[in-house]
């Protein structure tokens, strides 16, 4: 294979002369640590789906669990990509998921449905709900599933993806294990439940997905994996004071909320309808995810609903366009930092892999498949052109 | 009528030992300048209906208008209630809300309608769209009701109880005029849109109503009526810098998000589902409410929805009161601050306003009510007990 330098791609990204001014990376991408490597897209698949293959996973479901997690970092969602396999092998591995389990329907409406996910993975789970959604918004403009006994299920945007490619707006709502501190409170009591919603125009589109908390637990840990640090007010330590250190915030699992107040009554929102009317576990009755999982079924709830806009409005993707290029327009404090919508970040990170061909991960994280991969006896991932060499601060 | 100094009535409610220790006053009632006066419900009330009556709104939406404003002050949320009668007057005697319109419903199916306002007061539209998404929802277990051609409709948390009032959960979304800077722009091109979100349990209940904003228009208009400052990062001035000035924060029309991205990624969620999805006006299509609003229709969408949770799970009220108890009794930081729920700040002050038997408003407030009362030839705001003494610091 020809080892090209990362850094003639991006001259060669500079000659195209496309987009770079106006080309701000994501968090992940911090330019003085990028100690990274790039590894081709079908090469982490291979190697997502050999990992899971060797817990026994059927080979039916191994295709649906390595697009999801390559599809978070081909979004530049790190936390929730690759980096999550680990936990998922585990959980996998020790049969705190259950691998054989599929979801089924306990009650239905033509609208409205409540699924049991049996303790399967997260993604199946969601994307059985997202499609039975979607099957009743098809016949009757709206789908709302409301799921328990499910599991985490990783960045909630692909859900709202999937109702998007059926031609509808999908909205995606999850409970978690309690991470939030509360205004005024020095204990966790509530997951940074997080909320996705997605829905196409005619030549843009509008997705969101976020978590409640100021970050979610995922950057943190990312973070971690790469020896960064956190910026002041994402996390608090042991002692209920804000650090910068991923590891202090991942020991003391105390997110702040975004927004003091609102995003805690907000993640208290969905926790009300994720698990309160699910059925599921809710607030402190999760375990934790690193400390108390193990030892007992986190129960999450979920919500997905499927919304046809065009039964409303005929020009709805016309309208959307406008609403979007109405924001993307407004007059910046600084030429060089337009206003960013939901999801352009994430889109200019889908770029800027298509431009490379590939994903890049840190080193440290190759190291620890390597030692996994060693582990399982399956063949470790193999890098598309060698090591990256630092990214240049121009570009970043 | 006797007249009850208002400290006599602290002083026994001190002997009564009723919550008085963990009892936080919300932010209009800033014990420096409560230069206020006792007003009983009836004559707030009696009042409001005078004048709307006076530029001709029909008796039968009389009672309807005046109970909507008085149960805003009633809850402690003052920039929606008797503060905004003026706007509404004004509004309804220059004709820019249709006194005679109704809203009518554009096409419907078991579970969804559209309905276009018709320019009626928002007050008219939002509680016959709740009333038919609660109607739906007795059918079908969900009624999604989306609205055009309204206005703005005050209070959103008035609609969820609507729906509460029936046994459901009532989920209420408001597009609104252009006041909310997104991070890293000069220009307001969002509404602080509104979401409010309520259901019953056995013995509590969960009531979150919130703007994206850090904080809504109606509170700094409050600030501004009582001389008040606000605090920083509410608002930017004309340059875009955060004022402590709410006559600088009201001219500019500049209201900061909460949670910077987030907040405003959540009011754009809000205006594609209102405002692009219900045909209706959104983003800067929608004119501004005090200099443009009366060239124009601001013709805002509306979204009412009403689920039945007891459809998922049986025991709901009984599993939301034990979510409320284990929010309510994590451990705070300071135990004279305990952690609030949503919407429990405003049970205080409804409990406050029981034990006062009257509502209290600035006298500044009154003074204009003055005015226009002797406009419009009706009988001015009767006092209940005189004018109020400063309230004493213990008990804020």
């Amino acid at each position: 294979m020809t080892m090209i330098p990362l850094s003639n791609m991006f001259v060669a990204r500079s000659v195209s002369g496309r987009r770079l001014a106006s080309f701000r990376m994501p968090l992940a991408f911090h330019p003085e640590i990028a100690h990274s490597s790039l590894v081709f897209v079908d090469e982490v698949r291979r190697f997502i789906q050999d990992c899971l293959s060797r817990v026994g996973v059927p080979s039916i479901k191994l295709r649906c669990i390595s697009d999801f997690l390559v599809a978070a970092d081909y979004r530049g969602i790190y936390g929730s990509g690759l980096n999550r396999l680990e936990i998922y092998l585990n959980d996998l591995h020790h049969r705190y998921v259950r691998i054989d389990a599929d979801p089924v329907v306990i009650s239905e409406t033509p609208v409205v449905a409540h699924v049991s996910g049996n303790g399967a993975l997260g993604v199946i789970v969601g994307n059985f709900c997202m499609d039975l959604a979607v099957e009743k918004a098809r016949r009757s403009g709206l789908g709302l599933v409301v799921a328990k006994q499910s599991q985490h299920f990783g960045m909630a945007a692909w859900y709202a993806f999937r109702a998007m490619s059926n031609g509808f707006a999908g909205l995606v709502l999850s409970n978690a294990a309690p991470l939030m501190v509360p205004p005024g409170s020095q204990e966790s009591v509530m997951g940074a439940n997080c909320l996705a919603f997605g829905v196409k125009g005619k030549n843009t589109h509008f997705m969101l997905d976020m978590a409640t908390s100021a970050k979610d637990i995922g950057s943190i840990e990312w973070a971690f994996m790469k020896n960064d640090y956190i910026p002041h007010n994402w996390a608090a330590d042991e002692c209920g004071v804000s650090t910068c250190f991923p590891s202090l915030a991942l020991s003391a699992q105390r997110l702040f909320p975004a927004g003091d107040h609102k995003g805690f009554c907000l993640a208290a929102l969905i926790d009300v309808l994720c698990g309160v009317m699910s059925g599921s576990n809710y607030a402190t009755r999760i375990p934790r995810w690193n400390v108390e999982c193990q030892q007992g079924n986190p129960n999450l709830g979920q919500i997905f609903l499927a919304l046809d806009p065009c039964y409303f409005i005929p020009d709805f993707m016309e309208r959307l366009d406008d609403f979007n290029s109405r924001i993307k327009n407004s007059r910046p404090k600084d030429k060089m930092h337009p206003i960013r919508l939901p999801g352009e970040l994430e889109k200019l990170h889908m770029d800027y892999v298509d431009d490379l061909r590939a994903l890049p991960y840190p080193n440290i994280l190759l190291a620890k498949y390597k030692v996994i991969a060693d582990m399982l006896c399956v063949k470790p991932i193999q890098l598309a052109f060698g090591s990256c060499p630092a990214r240049k601060k121009c570009f970043t």
